[in-house]
């Protein structure tokens, strides 16, 4: 791969990029930006060039030649660079991401990143300095990868109203557990297999533990409900409690079992959680297996909308930076003066407690096989208003193991659900602590 | 509902929106724009105003108030009114909706256009006739209803390239599949239904025979592929025959059956076809039921991806049209020199003969019910070709009908199976013509 030099033809505006990172995505965008030079300068009147790209080895191989003049490994030299007009930020982790992204704003840059982390932690600060600076920071390549996701929901908004957002935003989360329920292995063969193949980092924490996705639903919550969100309100759990039985029981329910992070707008809350989650079968995000992505959104004006593709990967992410450059272009060579990257400012409300949560359940408990427990377990959900649907009892076919009884219920509240199972993990027949997935019940 | 009305505020810019048709659609454009008046002009910094609108009956009870001196019976009022920038056709069919848009671009006015026959059936010209006169043609609500589908595949072409696109487009048709799948009824009781229930026309033969899907597939396929299609090349067969029986045997083999709109780029030729299709019910494209419409696209950089909402409706289609009337706003505003709505222009290709076809295919046959017939059959198959992969032959249960051989078939050419069949039903054995579904193998 080669960068092609572009003969400055007079009277053409050049639009200059600067670059913090060469990594993967980084490398994309130099080749997605070479390839389709032409064509993006016939659709923009201009060109878009990379002026200065900050490496933390300046020497290292790279997936793309790059000219070595546009090589630093000091940030602020893409920072201060005059002919830099996007800083595009994709070194990753909140800090110094979080200081050289300010820094660019200060300078009046505007920003593209896809840094779901640092958007997630300080997007509010962020927001606020482009408002002071009149730039916007753009990140179509923080959930979702090259889904063009952002700009829809963002162009959406102009004259609808979402009330919603589902998304199955880790892809990493998810291709374990479609190889668990596909192929009936446990959640660390697959881990260790997911690890080798490059699917999953070697410290696996942020992904299946669920606080990627819950970056992410800080994201999409921002923008689509027009509400500031306090990251450490948002609750989450990972998929790394799964048990194959659990997959097991959730087939024989006639569900699958998907880590989802679920937005809803209440108007005076905001619902936002991130966890393991039964879904129908037959439900369209139950069919979106291995890495990829989807956001399944309910708005007044459209209904209902998915959108699906690929969550990560050097090209998808790169497409989703380069369009996010284009529109950035399209403003700087317009000069229009709205703000679209910035979500519509609507009243603060607060977050919901997970406590407050109404759902069904399936709790799955390790209990002694002996007379009355199950009378004991139904006792104690109906005293805190929890009401059974369904049971399946079934006897230890191995003695040194505890009996496993199932319960799917009705609706109940997370907090009586929560003092029910703390009840019950203390009776003296109760073997091992009970599992428990929430259950989504689908509008179609 | 009520327009609201606007107090000039001098210096403030305005758009000037023309109508012709305010049926459903054109009500709910009506209302979407005042509802999000202020949204729209904090977004744009300029006011967006209809200024004329067309109607058969001036004195007709419509779903919005407007005001009269708004109205008029002539389209030529709307078109030539110094005051409107931009036409919206909502009148639908070919004629005079060809005219009356020829007619406002002349006067140099951007179009809106949610009419998919008018585009795929005179698309070029309008196409030449834009490029001509400086305009645009923006027609997101033609294909998908308001999912934001041409928008993504038009950002995503700046910087990647679409090798296939398959849709189910046909709302109507997808409802009567999923009814049919999911309650065992026939085709002729579920379209009674859909009738009366207002999800088909009276005359359902755009929709059923598969012409409205061939249509979308023209817009999407010039979109997609850069290269002009003539409309009378694209193969297409509705869900009219298909049968109960078709159903049940599509569920044993593993598949369900859509009406699919399958768009191919194969570099040297372009392949189109609309057909009922066997899909894998595990492929998302299975899950989508109902009156919803997904776009399925593979591209180089992005991969596979997917756009999923409501294919028609008030609402959505409204959503639709007022996106793009935003989106015309801004280049009107930013005076940029692009023009995003047209397609890359790309090398013409040649639309491929649908006995070009490589595919794998389902066959019911109806024969008599004696030794030596399923030789027969198989021999015939053999001596063109086509290799078997699956039989069932089952015997008659009730003497008055023939025995029914059901053969699927591996990968075989569709001119090689379709002179086997010809072969086949003309055998003394064969008691009714052959039922022939194609099959589409899925890549993931």
């Amino acid at each position: 791969m080669r960068l092609i030099v572009v003969v400055d033809s007079p009277g053409m505006r050049a639009i200059g990029l600067g670059l913090l990172g060469l990594g993967n995505v980084g490398a994309g965008v130099v080749k997605l930006l070479a390839d389709n030079a032409a064509a993006i300068e016939g659709r923009l009147g201009a060109r878009v060039e990379v002026k200065k790209i900050a490496v933390q080895q300046a020497e290292k191989r790279r997936l793309v030649d790059v000219d070595k003049k546009l090589i630093t490994t000091r940030a602020k030299d893409v920072i201060d660079d005059p002919t830099v007009d996007v800083v595009i930020e994709l070194i990753g982790g909140t800090e110094p991401a979080r200081e050289y992204v300010m820094s660019a704003i200060a300078k009046k840059k505007h920003v593209v990143t896809a840094n779901k982390a640092l958007l997630a932690h300080h997007g509010d600060e962020l927001l606020a300095a482009c408002a002071e600076n009149g730039v916007e920071i753009y990140y179509e390549a923080s959930v979702g990868g090259g889904i063009p996701l952002i700009r829809a929901l963002r162009e959406g908004l102009a004259s609808d109203r979402i009330d919603e957002v589902i998304g199955i935003v880790n892809g990493t989360s998810n291709f374990i557990l479609t190889q668990m329920t596909e192929q009936g292995r446990d959640f660390a063969g697959v881990l260790r297999e997911a690890q080798e193949a490059g699917y999953a980092e070697a410290d696996p924490t942020l992904d299946v533990g669920g606080g990627d996705a819950a970056h992410k639903l800080a994201v999409l919550a921002t923008l689509c409900f027009g509400s500031r969100i306090e990251f450490d309100k948002i609750f989450f759990e990972g998929i790394d409690r799964l048990t194959q039985r659990d997959l097991a029981y959730a087939d024989r329910f006639g569900y699958t079992i998907k880590l989802l992070a679920i937005g809803k707008d209440h108007g005076d809350s905001i619902e936002l959680r991130v966890h393991p989650t039964m879904v129908p079968k037959r439900w369209l995000l139950a069919s979106v297996g291995g890495v990829f992505n989807a956001v399944y959104v309910n708005s007044q004006a459209l209904g209902q909308s998915m959108y699906y593709g690929r969550g990560a990967g050097m090209m998808p992410t790169a497409v989703a930076v380069v369009s996010d450059v284009i529109e950035i272009a399209r403003t700087l060579l317009a000069g229009t003066p709205e703000s679209r990257a910035r979500p519509p400012a609507r009243a603060q409300r607060r977050i919901r407690d997970i406590g407050e949560l109404e759902s069904r359940y399936y709790l799955r408990f390790g209990v002694e096989d002996r007379p009355g427990v199950l009378a004991q377990l139904a006792g104690i959900l109906g005293e805190h208003e929890v009401s059974i649907a369904e049971v399946v009892q079934e006897g230890r076919r191995d003695p040194a193991r505890a009996a496993t009884v199932v319960i799917v219920t009705h609706r109940a509240r997370e907090s009586h659900v929560q003092a029910a199972l703390r009840a019950i993990d203390q009776l003296p027949a109760s073997v091992e602590p009970t599992h428990l997935v929430r259950i989504y019940e689908t509008r179609t």
